[in-house]
């Protein structure tokens, strides 16, 4: 038998902790679910084929292999998904008959990346995403300030420091490369998309390395520092790309972006700024993109990404936007920063104390009677001492005993407080029915 | 890239049949929670050493490979757990310091089981645990109607016909086949495990085979039968098995039995009864065993299973007592058998009409006004004539459309009854809030 160990990248967490972590993820369905989006689930297996994609770029996939295979049988062909975004764009294929579109969909499921174990990453988490796919043609634009707007509702209902949205337009910056004559426009995109990774001089490197020139490897430096309202540097970005003057089409992005950080603010103030910076690396990604930090905590890179999509599928069809945020990275954190923490480690409000052996059914009754009015609870698993029944709540945080009896007399442990109570009756302060999740 | 196309035996649903298989476990959860379990999240897998066992019997189980692994990496040495009996045991040993016993908790994930695919079973789906673990030592025997009362008021809120819980002790199912010099108890058991597959010839060729005695057999096969209250028939099988008589030992086991059921019924009238024939084959089970039916659809199995064991983990210590729902297996008959339905597929209670893309700002105040209060509303996509917009609604169940203005007005589009509202007043009838699950 295998040692009982934790293993490298499958986090798990305490009684307390998950209650923490259910915490934030039903507090991301409650917001999705408001606003009208749908939950689905798909299974945890794609085809390996479909994993890989079109691209058959490596992956980090974990392959199913039956252990009880026939040797003729080979692999099982099929894999862990490794986001939501793959099994979703089957999923939309394969039910398009029984959706209507435009479909809003929330999904939120472990995914599972085949890391390597010393990398000390994980390995499974949570994902949470939000999307709404139409079936062809354009999606209309306002589609893009909403799921903005719903993702940063979300955020701002958990117990985390405020977030930032970082807004681009990645139709405005190709437009921009390819004013300055940049080749392959995706290659730069990817490598301005390193920018906290490997800095201002490891993107000009690899800029340079694509053929870019150096006059508009600043441009790029600059433009991707530059506040799109600034209308002075926009014309001194025009000029470095030997325009003078401004050029329709550029003033319709610049303008178009501008807006969509203007209407997600307008719902949600002050949470959305421009950043022609970012970029996301994944050419899937054809208009808007989002990235979220949260203050304070800048280091954990983007907690909520996502971006307009021309296609969904690979066939075409589906135009669509979505965010995903990364659940368990955002969990980790607050738990090991210490920043929020759960009121008890169980889901009991009131322990029912057990006088004898003999009169355990009166204590039962008392819990079924406070369970029938909603109120969580457990009883006694030994008639010991009222002492050491009181330390039994007190460990697990339960913070009322009862004491069946004649009258029945219920104790708040926190304070000391003893008085008689009905079991038909009484309640406990709304605030204490269920363990709460409370911000440090 | 590979058709997109169900694979068999990883069933999905579906979004307003997503509705009823999370109605189904979030009623599960809520009378888990209320009756004071914890609940936990165990990670998917484990080292594939721990899902073979001690017995290092053969196990449908599906191991993990990276595809990108280097080759002189191997195996990961990981598979997917096939239930969440190993997980637990392994958590509560991991974590133990951390828990308060005795531990009750619940646990509701999916789990994998690498069938072959053409058997047409399932082989990724949910189920819904509940245990309760003390660290060492005799648990009490109330916990063992604890959590047959529990499951029996879980299934009993859930949308399907009445369920039957079948309650056996296999101590004294043990104790009578010692009676009667059955020399292999444990391959006993599990052949009358197997009288619902196989019948009463299938178990009495299989005893036979084990060196059992004809007079024996029948003895087996008339106690399988047997009610424990009846007494006439208690005094007969034990003169089969030579004893005049009633025996202390066989007459505490057969009162503890009938005080069980009696307990069970106590607090969910009608739902328990001893039943000598069932023994869930496994040799875990060391005490109690619970089968559960429901009425009218026995050709399921049983939906929900358990029992006591002396020892959760393999080095002893941790005895308890649990039952595992199969979830996927009764959501999935639900959905089949058409016994249940979501109201809508969607959970949008509301949509609020767009008079023109230029007041869609108009529409969304509604709509944010609306979710303020807890209400769940979209806003249409486009500014469509009126008629269209309530088909947009109408396709997916919506009860409601708001039509922005002064005065605003909302319509119930399944009555066609419209009247003025105010977005900052206004209630749907609250059981249109949210989608129901209903009975058909």
């Amino acid at each position: 038998m295998s040692r009982v160990a934790p293993v490298s990248g499958f986090p798990e967490w305490a009684p307390e902790e998950r209650i923490v972590e259910r915490h934030v993820i039903e507090t991301l369905r409650e917001t999705f679910a408001l606003h009208g989006y749908a939950e689905i689930e798909t299974r945890a297996i794609e085809p390996l084929e479909r994993l890989r994609g079109d691209s058959d770029a490596a992956k980090e996939i974990y392959a199913l292999r039956r252990v009880l295979a026939d040797p003729d049988e080979g692999d099982s062909g099929l894999g862990l998904h490794f986001d939501l975004t793959v099994p979703f764009a089957r999923y939309v294929e394969e039910f398009s008959g029984r959706l209507t579109f435009p479909f809003r969909r929330y999904q939120i499921q472990k995914v599972w990346r085949g890391e390597r174990p010393q990398e000390g990453r994980f390995r499974e988490f949570y994902q949470a995403d939000i999307d709404i796919v139409g079936r062809s043609g354009e999606l209309p634009p306002h589609f893009e300030s909403e799921v903005a707007v719903v993702m940063a509702r979300a955020l701002a209902s958990l117990p985390i420091p405020s977030v930032r949205m970082h807004v681009n337009s990645r139709d405005f910056v190709e437009f921009f490369y390819r004013m300055l004559n940049v080749v392959d426009v995706n290659a730069a995109l990817r490598s301005v998309d390193k920018l906290g990774k490997i800095g201002i001089e490891g993107v000009s490197a690899e800029l340079r390395v694509q053929g870019v020139g150096d006059s508009a490897i600043e441009a790029i430096e600059v433009f991707s520092r530059s506040d799109p309202r600034d209308e002075k540097q926009m014309a001194w970005l025009l000029g470095s790309a030997g325009f003078s003057g401004f050029l329709g089409d550029f003033e319709d992005r610049r303008k178009a972006l501008i807006a969509l950080v203007d209407a997600i603010n307008d719902a949600v103030p002050g949470v959305a700024r421009a950043d022609l910076g970012i970029a996301r690396g994944l050419d899937y990604y054809t208009g808007v993109v989002y990235e979220t930090f949260i203050e304070g905590h800048e280091d954990l890179g983007s907690i909520c990404s996502g971006g307009r999509y021309d296609s969904l599928v690979a066939g075409g069809g589906y135009p669509g936007v979505g965010m995903s945020v990364g659940v368990s990275r955002l969990v980790s954190r607050l738990l090991s920063a210490g920043l929020v923490e759960a009121t008890r480690s169980v889901p009991s409000a009131v322990l029912v104390a057990v006088v004898d052996e003999e009169s355990r059914a009166a204590s039962n009754a008392v819990a079924r009677a406070l369970r029938e009015r909603g109120i969580p609870c457990e009883v006694a698993p030994t008639a010991a001492k009222f002492g050491k029944q009181i330390q039994h709540a007190d460990r697990r945080g339960i913070p009322f005993v009862w004491f069946p009896g004649d009258p029945h007399e219920v104790k708040d442990i926190r304070s000391g407080d003893q008085a008689p109570a009905d079991p038909e009756t009484w309640e406990p302060p709304a605030d204490d029915i269920w363990p709460r999740v409370e911000r440090r």
